[in-house]
This record gives C-alpha cells, structure tokens and sequence, in this order.
C-alpha cells in the first residue's frame, strides 16, 4: 500500500505552524511555520486596555494557506512524497478564543464596517477584559444553578467563552448586535475548510463546549436560557443562534472544499477531523492514556489526562475541566494547569535579575550544584496566581526563608522547586479523587531543555519524568486525529490507541526521581502544602505557621551538614 | 574662662575615632580614625567556623595612641587650641565585646604564649560561636531563675559576656584556666588609661554589666553562683575574680596615668568617663532624653530611649534591656534593635540585583517614584533574624504580593518598608508598656544620605523623623559625658541635660509624616503585624492570611486606581 499522510496545523499564539506526518510511524516529512503579521507578534494590544488581547482572523487565513502550502513543499522534496497521499486533515487552537461571525459565517472583523472595532476581532485566550463578568458568572451560577459550575472546577474564567461574549455585549453592543453567531477558532478553521457558508452548518467540538462553554449533555447543551436570562437576556436570545450539540474527535469536522483543496493542492473532499485545543491534541501527540498524565510545559503548565468513560468518575473541586470526549472519544478528558512556570523563570531572570538567556543558563548551572532544602527557602509560584486547585487569578507570589547571604541562583532553584509543588498539589488531587497517575510524560521548551527542571520535577513527584519524542506534539496530535477520522481503510486507523502506539514515540532521555533528594522535598512539600492551604484559603486548612522558618533552617542544616 | 575641650574616643567594628570636641557648643576642632591592621579589616576570622570574629587587643592600644594623637595634632592647627585645655576623657565601644586579661590586667592575647590562640584576643561583639551556650543559659534561666531574664527581654543572646565566656571554658580551657580575669572592651580602656594594674581596680560600667552579663542590684550584682553552677562549676569560681558592683555613667572611671599623659600630650590625671557602648554614647549625642529615641540606622539597627529611674517601670517583653543608669545617670536606660537594616538593602541591591553604590542610588530613586502600596507587596525584615521585640536569630525573610511585573526596585522599596514596620512594631511595644515616644532622631550613615528611607519611616511611623545634628554621636556622646564627668568647675557640665543642649544639635532637615501616605501605611502595616505574628510565634495570633494576598490587591489597585 502507498504511504498515507495526514497534515496537522497548530494555531498558537503568535504563529501557525503546520506539519505532513506519516501515517506509519508519525515521522514528520515536512512542517512550516507561519507568524501572524498584525499587531504585536500577531497579538492586537490596547493601550488603554492593558488586560486586551486580540487577534486578526485575517492572519489566521492567510496562515493555513502559507502553513499548509509550505509543510508540503518541503514534504515534496522527498520525489517519494505525493500529496495525493495526503489522506486528512487535523486542526488544533488555543482556547478559548471565540470570534463573532455573520449570517455567512464569515468574520465579523472582515467586514469594512468592523475592521477597526477591535470586540469584531477574535478574543484570544488570555484576553482578560472580562473579569467582572466572570466574577458575575460565578455568583450566578454558585446561587441559582450550581451543577453548572462542577465540571469545570467551580470557578468560571474571564478567559472563556461567556465572559468574553458577554463582555463584548456590555461593551460593543453594535458588535454583540452584528453577530450572526459566535465561534471558536478550533471550530472556526476546520469550517473554513470544510467551505461551511452558514453558523448551522458550523460542527462544534466538545473541547472546546465542554471546558468552556458550560456545555453538557447532562443538562441538555449550553446552561438554560433560565440561567443566561440572569446574566442579560440578549444571550439568552444568542443561545438559539449557536448549537444545540458538540461532538467528540474522531467523526469528522467536514471535508475538504474544493476552493480550499485547490489552494492548497491537496485531494477535494478528504476528512477535516474535529478541531480541538493545541493542548488537548499535544496531549495525544504525547500519548495520553488512562494512568498516563501529560504535561505540556511552556510559559505556563497545561496537564492532561483521561479516564475511561465507561465508569463515571466525581467532580473534582479545583480542577479546570472533566469532560467526556473532549481528549479522545471513550474517555473522560481532564485538563489542570499552571499559571507561571516558565514565565516565573523569565521573571526572575530577566525582570529582577536583569538577564538573558546566557544568564539563565549560568544560573541554571549553578542552581544544580544546590543540594535539596540547602537555600533554606521555600516560594509559592503564584505570580501570575493560581490556575489549578485554587482558581484564583488573585493570588500573588511569597517567599520565604532567604538570609543576608541567599543568592539568586537560589531564589531561581526555589521558584522550579514552587512549580514542581505546584504540579505535584495537582497530581495529588488527581489520585485523591480516583484518577490514577502512573506515568508522567512532559513536552514543551523546559521539557526538552532544562535538565535541572526535569530533575528536580523527578525528586519532587517521586516519579520518573518522561519526554515526548516530538518537539510539536500539539501539531502530530492533530495529524493524529486526522489519521483516525479518515480511518483504517483509507490507509490510516480504527483505533487511537493504536494510532497512538505508531505515531508517537517516547524519548531515551527521561529523569528517575533520587530517593534521598525526594526525602528531602517530601517534607519541603508538606511546608509548601501548609502555606499553599493558609494562603489560599482552603477552608480545612491545617499547619503550624510559627515553626515554618525554623523547620527550612533544619532542613537546610542538615542539607549542609552542619549544627546549628 | 579659656575654652575647656574633651576628647571622646569611640571603637567601632573595623576603627577607632577620637574626636577633640569644644565643651562650650559640641563643636568638633578635630578628628582622626585609625583603622585596625589585624585580620580582615580588624577582624580575625577562622575560614572553619564561619560564626567566629574576634580581635587583636593589640590594635585597640595602638589605636588609642594613634587616633588620638591624630586628633589633637588636627585641632592643634588651630593656634587658639592647646592640649592643655583638655579637661577629660570618654571612651565608647562596641558590646558586649569581652576579652580574658591576666593578673596584671593585661590582654592575655599579649602574652606570647597565648598570641596564635583566637580564644585570648576579643571576642567581638557579633561573634556568633556561642550559639549553644546561649540557648543553654536561656533555658536554665527560665527554668531556675527567671528573674534573670526579665531585664533583658526573656531571651540570651549568643552575642552577650555569658554565652562567649562559657563558650570559651568549654572549646579553650587553657585560655579560660589561664584568665585571671574577663574584661568589656568598653571597661577596658577606660582601665588602661588609667594605668590600672590588678583587675580588681577595674571600674565597671553598669551599661555592659546590665545589658550583656545579667547584673543587677535587685539580686546582688551578677548572677547568682548557684545559677552560675548549673552552668558550669567554674563559671560560679570565675564570678569571685569578675566584680561585685557596676557604676553608672558621671562618676569618673579613672585619671589619666603619667605614662598616657606623656604618650598622647594630655595632662595627667584629667578624669576618664565611664565606658559605655556605642550605642548608648550615641544616644546621649544624640540628645536623648525622657520621650525621646534615638535610632542609630546602619548596617543593623539601634534603638535607645530613658525612662525616669524615679518611677518604676514594667519589664518589656521583648525589649533586650531596661537597665537604670545604662545610659546616663537617673534614668533607666532602654535598648531594642533591628538585625538587618542597611545589610538588608545591601544584600538586595549587592547580592541579588549584583550592583554597586550607583545601583543603590537609581534603584533609591526609582523607589521613590513609587506611591505606597502600589507595588502590592509586603516583607518581612528578618533575613538576619529579629532582636527586637521577638528576639529570635532563627527567623527569616519572607516577600510577598509579587506578580509577573514585579520590578527590583518595588522589593528595594518593599525592604525599606519592611525595616520601617519593624521599627513601628518596637515603638508600638514601648507605648504599651507605658515608656512615651513623642520625639524620633535618627543617626548613622542612612539616616544622613536615603532621603526615601527618611520619608517611608516619617510615614510608616506617622511623626517626622529627626536627623542628629553630628555624624559621629558616638563619639561626640562620649566627649560629652567626660564633659560632665569633669563638671562644672573644669569648665564642663554638671547636668546631663544642660551638657546635651549646649553640646547636641539637631539638623534643620526633618522629614514629615504625609497623612495620604500613612493611611495607606496603616492598613499595609496590619498586614505586616499578622504575618509578623503568625511567623514569630506569637501566642495570641490572629489574622486571616488567606485573604492577605487579595488585600495587598486591593491596596495597590487604590494606589494605582484601577479597578479590578
């Protein structure tokens, strides 16, 4: 049989990124890359807005075109390669990032009219405009309808779905007005591709629906029109104009159109599958399964795992999302997540420190040669707050422990030791509510480059830290997809497991945690987890703040050998 | 009547400083400063104990003879000066700074025998080896005779006569066998000038003795032999070869000896003053008086006040001395501190941020550009431990509030306010226990240079901060009790508080409370008390941390005006 490829395009935040996979082994024959032209660095920015941020649906079409055309010409420097061989498509977004569209469903902000009225323009994901309405969103559903709220941790974000379209309503009602109906960018791409001419011919996908939009079979789709009337009565009046259901990966988005199949040069009416956040599909292009959890490390930390659908797993307080199908169809999908973890370093490196990359690197080094518990410090890594088993936005960073001699390589140690306790309070609450952690599998910047990250990560979880073989997971887990939804016997897969098996590999290199450095974390943990629970507010919270600083001290004589 | 002048001389950490100082107004018609040439400038270290510093008793005699040579040579330019004029003499040092001495009073470190023996020179005041011995002495006081402890806040310190002398018995007892007896550096030279040769003829200020050596009169000077016993039977044998009573400042500790006279061109016999520490001698240049403190900001931090011996007052929990005639002469004398003030800034700008003095300066000026509150954070000032009011060297720093945005120059704000808080907390504790603060001068490099640290502690403390009128209280404080000490009829004082209003200045520059900015101090410094108290231990804690961070929020959204 001829060799089946798919291609997998990864919208980011500041680039697309595209890839042609092979269906056999996942190798990678061609990929490119795209940067966003408008903005800064593809992002729209408000001056007088601080907390905006905005995208040009232009850069994202112009981007599937270059990124897509770009991947199969280096593909096609292999005179083996044919893009006839392609067998589907695959589309992974960041998210939420919703954008208004007309009755043709086309961007609003491509209409002359809207081109300069920034609400017309997609509202990336960290958009933070809408924090009252999601504060507002929260009460709401806390007082009048409560089951909302469980799935997705018990705290609505300003960075999802409602918040920002309500926001958009309160603040450009012409927009709100104009709005056909609104989309996520990881519905909206494979419906451009799919040639989709009206919002109802939209398929929307479960990931996004159900981490975000409140979406749930159990309650029959997005919340009641009781419930939205409470917020405003216009969205509850917007509720018709969206959808009724959202779907699992695996059936397709649509097929490919032939003005779309023409431009880029592939075969018309191949299967586009369902779009889905860049971290869910990492998370398969990492080889998620049930007792594996990935952790996709970049500026900030987004975990995945799944369940099996077949037994029904709690509600887990503080976890960002549980939805069924939202990873792969047959499991529940369970995404957690840090705020800052390479942004801490950055921080601290670069902001305080006032350095570079070569400075990262030195302090780095020097960082290794610190022995667990030796600084005497501890920190919590809440400078941008805390995503997950918080969900506070309005927590703020602590250290504690530092003495007239405490060196910045130290606070750098002390803040990847904070993220490392950070991850492990998430993997904690994953296993207290029955979702077994066997394996930990890390992709992303820091995963493939911070050796002292890794290991302290090892040391802290007690576990060994795995790498994913791909440096785009997000981008192969998109193939991926594409290769099951176009299925078996057009030269891809039935099964994921199976595909996933084939198409994603593990790398040699991984990270075994040293059992008395972990002695060591395991009571700096516990000091953490006294802290973490003071300070933010966890009601049972339990510890003996007054002997805090004493304890680091032992801990760091003994570290240092030395008496007091 | 000719002009009467007195010469004070003051030992500091790394020189001595003589000063020839006119008795009629304080004015200083000359000054020199010896430093001493032994070991790391002037401190003899041992590379394997890190807590060890001590001192050659040999730089204090040649820097006697050389500073104050150097300091009448410099008035001698002026041809209506003569040495002949000089009415008397007053010494200060640094405490408790205490050193073995043989049976002709002299420093056994002299002795050719014990030259190479760290244990035989002075064991300078911030030698920190007796660290067990301390909390021996602590433990065994609470336990037998907690009277001890009152007096000196409930805590003894490493720092102090008792813990360095049993220190010694137990890690050199050939240097303690071979001590005929122990001596303060600040009663020491008073000793030599005046020719003493047996240690018994010693006089003993009650400054030393009732501050770092448990002396009383309420229990008969020392502490108790059985006490002494408990400790070491030969501790209680040392007592008979110390002293039996310690004298206020005022009364004479001697006359100058022939052999000194003719050294440094003085006539002889002119009364020595009483010795006292730095501190104290600084406060009486300082001006201080019955509702007046005195802080002398440096490196660490010096607080001292007087109470009328006439009324009784309280023991202060937490205040390291309440001792009568400490000071000067009638009042009780009281004394707290900080551990880190400027060391705290230095390590921040020197060791974190790796700058220079011109890094102090921009990182002061962009500080001052900041509104309080506005960075959103708070610390703890306690990277060298708390001596006042919790008395306690194993605690730490601690930051809190930062974000991603968070600059260097917000935490250097961040630790001024800390050290500022610190300092309310001890003026708050004096009030409570009925010792009136209504005045503040402040002297010491920090105060005279960091206009911004001057204005954070006029708003943090809500009253305006004074700055001494000399830049060497010290030794200007000491001149100014040989002044009296020589009395009237030589052309002195007979009365303290007439010397110090004839002697002492205060300077035109004054900083003022802002009322804006010490209401937001107000909230910031409540704040400060509930993680001061959660972390120090304090019994009665209260506070809510978990809502901490989100208050530190609001604050700084106010400061900025920004909603949330």
């Amino acid at each position: 049989m001829a060799r089946a490829c798919t291609i997998g395009i990864d919208y980011g935040t500041n680039s697309v990124r595209a890839v042609v996979v092979d269906c056999a082994d996942g190798r990678v024959l061609g990929t490119h890359v795209s940067n966003y032209p408008s903005g800064d660095q593809g992002i729209l920015l408000d001056p007088k807005q601080p907390h905006l941020a905005r995208q040009n649906p232009a850069d994202y079409l112009d981007g599937l075109r270059d990124s897509v055309r770009g991947a199969l010409a280096e593909a096609a420097r292999d005179t083996a390669f044919s893009a006839e061989s392609v067998i589907g498509i695959g589309v992974d977004t960041t998210g939420s990032t919703p954008l208004p569209i007309d009755a043709a469903a086309q961007p609003l902000a491509l209409d002359p009219r809207f081109a300069r009225n920034l609400a017309a323009h997609a509202w990336l994901w960290k958009d933070h405009t809408s924090a009252l309405e999601a504060a507002a969103i929260t009460e709401t559903a806390r007082t009048h309808n409560p089951e909302l709220l469980a799935p997705i941790g018990g705290t609505y974000s300003s960075e999802w779905w409602w918040s920002k379209i309500w926001h958009c309503l309160n603040v450009a009602p012409e927009v709100f007005d104009a709005a056909a109906s609104w989309v996520e960018l990881a519905d909206f791409i494979p419906a451009v591709l799919a040639g989709v001419k009206h919002p109802n011919e939209i398929v929307r996908c479960v990931c996004a629906a159900g981490h975000k939009a409140m979406y749930s079979e159990t309650w029959g789709g997005l919340p009641p029109k009781s419930f939205l009337t409470r917020l405003d009565p216009r969205l509850a009046a917007l509720r018709d104009r969206l959808y009724d259901s959202a779907l699992p990966p695996g059936s397709p988005a649509g097929y490919l159109a032939a003005g779309w199949a023409t431009a880029l040069g592939l075969r018309p009416g191949i299967p586009i599958a369902m779009g889905g956040f860049d971290a869910h599909y990492g998370a398969v292009g990492s080889g998620v399964t049930a007792g594996t959890l990935v952790k996709i490390i970049g500026t900030s930390t987004c975990d995945c795992a799944v369940a099996p659908s077949t037994e029904r797993i709690a509600d887990i307080p503080g976890i960002c999302g549980i939805v069924d199908g939202s990873i792969m169809p047959g499991f529940f999908g369970i995404e957690a997540g840090q705020s800052a973890v390479g942004d801490l370093l950055k921080w601290w490196v670069e902001v305080v420190c006032g350095g570079d990359e070569a400075r990262h690197e030195r302090l780095s080094t020097e960082a290794a040669s610190l022995a667990p518990g030796q600084s005497g410090l501890i920190a919590l890594d809440w400078n941008n707050g805390n995503r997950t088993v918080l969900v506070d936005t309005r927590l703020t960073g602590l250290l504690l422990g530092q003495t007239l001699h405490t060196t910045r390589a130290e606070i750098y140690r002390a803040l990847i030791e904070a993220t490392a306790y950070g991850a492990r309070a998430i993997i904690q609450r994953l296993r207290e509510y029955g979702v077994p952690i066997d394996r930990v599998v890390c992709c992303g910047g820091i995963a493939e480059k911070n050796d002292l990250f890794m290991q302290v990560y090892a040391d802290v979880l007690g576990q060994p830290m795995l790498i994913a073989g791909s440096p785009q997971t997000p981008a192969l887990g998109s193939a991926l997809a594409a290769a099951v939804t176009a299925g078996a016997r057009a030269g891809g897969y039935d099964d994921w497991t199976e595909a996933q098996s084939r198409m994603t590999t593990i790398k040699q290199k991984r990270f075994e945690p040293r059992p008395a450095a972990s002695a060591v974390y395991d009571a700096l943990y516990a000091i953490y987890r006294e802290l973490h629970d003071a300070f933010g507010g966890v009601p049972e919270a339990k510890g003996e703040l007054a002997s805090v600083m004493k304890r680091l001290l032992a801990i760091k004589e003994r570290a240092l050998g030395v008496t007091a």
